[in-house]
């Protein structure tokens, strides 16, 4: 998941407290509430495929296999490729053949060698990882002296020559990732407007073992790109209170890196519907990664999630009334790119989605959904949602344009959600060396995979479309 | 805190459960009930002076000064020096001058560069610590294949042709640590012993953040000592996977390092008592630190919650009847240098040893003692203890060699106790870059500073001698 402005709205519990639970208490569904109920025994059997039966096991058995193969799979990179058609593969030798590939043009941006050395009070290497797209430093780097940045207001009330010339350390308290995300992504051209000759920033997260956190981050028209790098929680509280006891503290920073463009895809797998197949409920996760890590938390889990959607119905020949569309998103992480180009692409049809679910923000125990929609659309989604109350994931979190890729469709009024699941560490491993499957279990993974698979088949099926 | 062989009594939450809380039902005290009761008022004098008094938030104050100022302090460098120097120095401006130090030889080792790359099934590059005193690689590197062990009698059923030239890594899961710690400490000699060419090992952790944990290690004599690292949890369980998939994994390891020897210093600091000055109530812990992090748990917060106590003591002219002797150990994570030092040339002395204090296994919140000693002793030290009910610290749990320094005293009948505290998670930040201040709070260190203060008042001045 990323965290570009688009994305800004959606739900974590360690970042928007307190989630909004829909209260479904005054709807007024009629006969629809008999016929969702209609559907507890293929809820129960999709559970039981998963959870005991032949798919037990599954979603984490290949997840794991497919980040051990490739590991990290940045936008434009030779490993994402190589990663999607072994995805193509996967799913064919599941006999489903109904996939399609689409191009787009995407940044590669590539990390070279990073340091920061602190020489001033005394020496101390420290671990960075420059943010997205980051523009280099000097071969030799460049030397100077640290300034102390709180927030913006700070920032702003600070005269320009106390800024110039130096580097700005962004220290934020990691209150919501909503809050303090926007150090990372406009410190740097904030800092830069101000003088400052590179731009660093506290990672993002509320706990850290010296781990520090990359992500996206944007220039300014206008103003000098500068280099920009996160450090860890351990680092920045240390030069804060150096600096704050009056110390001068000078680094040398370090960075290389290269930007090109290079050619990816979407992948779409299409599981048709036998009544209405031009209408779509779509299921997906993003498979990109960045370059630290092995993107197995953001997004392998949520991508597996969606994969398994047709491949179980399929396997137990729960074909619904409209399509279900598993799409993977490429270069989700530098800015939604798969999302937006699919949005530009499918214009003419957007109209037949008729809801469109992601999962992006872990796949710990699923909890539920977050969803946006009118009142009839939440009305049926939580009545939906009563069938997994033997899975403790029955609710209903509203937010108006949910998802991260799926916000660019769910904040226009397209009906959608992204999975509510139990992820208040998420943000200790986003965008980490730390993502990695460790923090995936199998018992989990299988909850998810059940219950991504059973809401999508009933949406799907339903004789109404989830209005907009 | 290390973990050499005499060290493995210690107590830890995460290590070893159910910890055995001393029962005091059928104490039988007499007298020294009352009078241990009337030292509430001074333990509620010295509570009141640290959690909100003139000495709240100082511990936490001057540890973070002081790591700030120094960083990491290894056995044999300056840097442990300066950091002796600048102790005496803090305590000699509190108004204290009884302090000598004490020379002894001990162990440089330093690290180099150290990389191990994973180039079959694909290239990824993997972060390690070399294990404390291990040899270094040639200037190349070495290429093997890995074979990965999850016991030793795993490794003693494995033929040896199959470990002859290849890179053994063990991959026991964290039940204890001292279950566990066994395979970082024995683990190269053994697999030397069977023909392999390096040693490595899932690091000894319950938790990650693709955080490698170093520590010592061990070679045997008549056996070729091999290159020794940690890995981390997540590449020692991805390797692991593809293992076992029948995948081939193939890696480059380098090390460096050098081993030399240096001069260090164990500082003593004596607030003399008033009636038997000859008898010492010791309170201490290691100033030495890995060179990862900047041993702020391991053992910076030990150090000064005992610094803590005689200059509290002073501040509120607390004059015990014996001598409270604060010590400052050195090169303890090599092997407990300082301590058996001091062993050695206070032979003569050691039958003054009333009780002997040590806190090095973090500085969280104090539940009570960990302790030694026959039923009086313990049912003196638990009489004590109920003086600590405000606080919650009134927990005596039964060891038979508490502690790590002082384990070679306790283990020897002398008694004495490690400070009990709240510590599940030290084992995630024990030995890692995450060993910072992070993990420290004023308000935790300033309980432990109460609580250490005051408990060893109380047994300095007691009107009867600790039983042996």
């Amino acid at each position: 998941m990323t965290a570009d402005s688009d994305s800004e709205n959606y739900i974590e519990p360690t970042s928007r407290a307190p989630v909004k639970v829909f209260d479904c208490k005054n709807c007024d569904l009629g006969s629809l509430v008999e016929e969702i109920a209609s559907y507890e025994d293929r809820v129960q059997k999709i559970i039981d495929y998963v959870l005991s039966g032949p798919f037990k096991g599954k979603t984490h058995d290949e997840l794991a296999k497919f980040v051990d193969t490739f590991g990290a799979r940045p936008s434009g990179t030779f490993d994402l490729e190589k990663s999607i058609d072994y995805m193509i593969d996967l799913t064919r030798k599941e006999g489903l053949n109904d996939i399609v590939t689409e191009e787009l043009e995407v940044p590669r941006w590539e990390r070279g060698i990073e340091t920061l050395t602190m020489f001033e009070p005394r020496k101390k290497k420290m671990d960075i990882l420059g943010l997205g797209e980051s523009v280099k430093t000097p071969l030799n780097g460049l030397t100077a002296e640290v300034v102390v940045i709180s927030n913006f207001t700070h920032l702003e009330d600070t005269p320009d020559e106390e800024i110039k010339g130096k580097i700005v350390l962004y220290v934020p308290i990691f209150t919501t990732y909503v809050e303090t995300v926007i150090y990372r992504k406009e410190g740097a051209a904030k800092a830069s407007a101000k003088g400052a000759v590179a731009s660093l920033v506290r990672s993002i997260a509320p706990f850290s073992i010296n781990s520090p956190h990359t992500g996206s981050q944007n220039y300014s028209d206008g103003v000098e790109p500068i280099p920009a790098a996160a450090i860890t929680l351990e680092d920045a509280d240390m030069i804060t209170r150096l600096y704050n006891r009056g110390e001068k503290v000078k680094v040398n920073l370090i960075m290389y890196s290269t930007l090109e463009t290079a050619v990816s895809r979407n992948t779409l797998i299409d599981l048709k519907g036998y009544k209405d197949p031009e209408k779509l409920v779509i299921v997906s996760g993003h498979i990109d990664s960045w370059d630290v890590g092995q993107g197995a938390m953001d997004d392998g889990g949520g991508m597996f999630i969606s994969w398994a959607v047709p491949v179980i119905l399929r396997r137990l020949k729960l074909t619904p009334r409209r399509t279900i569309r598993t799409i993977f998103w490429t270069a989700e992480e530098l800015g939604f790119y798969g999302a937006h180009s699919y949005k530009k692409s499918h214009k003419s049809e957007s109209h037949n989605i008729n809801y469109i679910m992601e999962s992006d923000e872990g796949t710990f125990a699923p909890l539920g959904l977050v969803a946006n929609g009118n009142r009839k659309t939440r009305c049926i989604v939580a009545e939906v949602l009563k069938l997994f109350q033997s899975i403790n994931a029955s609710t209903l979190v509203e937010d108006d344009s949910p998802g991260s890729d799926i916000s660019i469709f769910t904040s226009n009024g397209i009906p959608g959600a992204s999975l509510h699941n139990d992820n208040a560490k998420y943000f200790w491993f986003h965008h980490t060396e730390g993502d990695t499957m460790n923090v995936e279990t199998p018992e989990n993974l299988d909850l998810c995979t059940a219950f991504w698979t059973a809401v999508a088949y009933i949406i799907a099926d339903l004789s109404v479309d989830i209005p907009r």
